[in-house]
């Protein structure tokens, strides 16, 4: 496999995604117009991966491609199908990390988005998905979780079948969807919050979980916004999650009031998302979250955006 | 509501239903076009409600009302009218009982569906539900599963939402498929079947389970049988139950060898159901079935039948 002659470098751009979504612990994930992060693959004369550039990050972010996931990413990559070029990476965090947002799955998709668009013979998704995930067992540990980075990297809504073997499955959803989030700024780490979680579950719940997780399904297939409504519901994770999480009750409730479909917690936390049928309605629960955090004194990020159909892009390659 | 007056009798038809279907205990059915129960609801000038008549049953079935599935269903629908007409049942059992293929569900089913023929104006099928799932309150105890009556009752493959408040969500799925089902004379009690699985579960078998019934639920709505096929796994249920279904192994692996999309037990078996896709695909599951059963000297009764699309019929009425 070679790179394209007439390119040196391209710059992308992937989506922060939104996942477990209510009852889909582990197993769902949507994409988000914005925000996202922007990756610059740079082909270099000198061998080797490098890392020569972060920008967003309040530098949180290693430099070592090895603790890096965009690098770790890069590398599966790489020496997958044997590429020998030197490669440099700039990697322009335009969202927090540790958001609940997917922002390391972003920058390892927009890495391996931006290479691919480099090689002659550019791979399938299901392929650049695998090398993606590479990064992610960087920040979730053993238990590996492709929710992210297959919402990413797929766009739209996504069910992970089964991690091993890896299976994605795209869903159907209404254009109308319009999701709302509130990042207010507390720190918590990926590996702890799944650390707080109970190994163990009452079967009954389960059941009340995966009637609501096939509920769900079924919902955007149909495109029927109530149902879609009715089963966003989390009886597992949430109750024990949003403890942790300050006015995690208050502000999923204003979206309610406000008119959201359903609300819950972004990935591991601390965003919080309202799932609206309307911008309008999005913009509203966005804003009466953010209302119910800047009472607390605590400083709050807001987006809203329709679902993203077509996860990375290339912004510009040279 | 009133008893049309040019009507005495109504004879229905309610179908045989596979629930659980792998991954989806308790929330997940199907029905089949045979086998399947009849009853007889006559109106009497008789006061009360009696069974007059229980064929096919070996003598299972008690005659007394409250504790008969089909009797506590009319009851359930007669006191909600306030109808003070007489009623005699005949029950006509065309499987046998305890079989892990809703047979109470069918009785209640077909009963409901009878006497609303009678009705001059007719309950929707929600109402009727509600009526059927009293039935049910005999054979699954406190813990109410909604999913062979609902099933039954709507025809084609069904999710339960939930139970409180009670939510059935209809599936697409596939034209062509075929259930072969082997149903071995082995005794199970369907209280007991409930009683030896665990309570509590490792949460990360139930995340591979709803794994698996969101993309079972995905593969149904869009018609594609090769999700449906590698979504037809159970990690939490089958590995408890087939454990006391003799042969269960040998079976499901000649379903799979013959080429079966999945398989697994019906309910709570010992029934085993072949999910294929088509009729001769079906025939031959079902015979490899029959010939593990038949080997070890278990007899063995095998159906073969598409998905049946429209639930109870009315067979007669005068």
């Amino acid at each position: 496999m070679k790179i394209k002659t007439n390119l040196r470098e391209a710059r992308s751009f992937a989506p922060a995604t939104v996942t477990n979504v209510g009852c889909g612990f582990d197993i769902m994930g949507f994409a988000m117009e914005r925000p996202g992060d922007e990756v610059v693959v740079r082909i270099s004369d000198n061998p080797g991966l490098r890392i020569v550039g972060i920008s967003g990050d309040d530098g949180k972010i290693p430099f070592n491609p090895e603790k890096n996931t965009a690098g770790r990413a890069i590398k599966a990559f790489t020496e997958s199908l044997g590429l020998k070029q030197g490669i440099e990476l700039e990697i322009h965090k335009k969202m927090a990390v540790g958001t609940g947002l997917g922002s390391s799955a972003a920058s390892a998709v927009a890495a391996v988005w931006a290479l691919n668009h480099l090689l002659e013979e550019p791979l399938p998704k299901e392929q650049l998905l695998t090398f993606a995930l590479e990064g992610e067992k960087l920040t979730s540990g053993e238990q590996i979780h492709a929710d992210n980075v297959a919402a990413c990297l797929y766009g739209g809504f996504i069910v992970v079948r089964s991690i091993q073997p890896l299976e994605i499955i795209e869903l159907e959803y209404p254009q109308e969807l319009v999701c709302g989030i509130a990042h207010p700024h507390i720190e918590l780490h990926t590996s702890e919050m799944r650390k707080i979680l109970r190994h163990r579950i009452e079967l009954k719940d389960a059941v009340r979980q995966w009637g609501n997780i096939a509920a769900l399904v079924a919902g955007l297939q149909k495109r029927d916004l109530g149902i879609i409504g009715r089963s966003l519901q989390d009886v597992i994770v949430e109750p024990v999650r949003s403890k942790v999480i300050p006015g995690y009750r208050q502000a999923k409730q204003a979206a309610m009031d406000n008119g959201a479909l359903g609300s819950g917690i972004s990935g591991s936390g601390p965003s919080i998302f309202a799932l609206c049928a309307s911008q309008k309605q999005a913009e509203k629960c966005a804003e009466a979250m953010s209302v119910v955090y800047s009472n607390m004194n605590i400083e709050v990020d807001v987006y809203v955006s329709k679902i993203n159909k077509q996860g990375p892009v290339i912004i510009d390659s040279n």
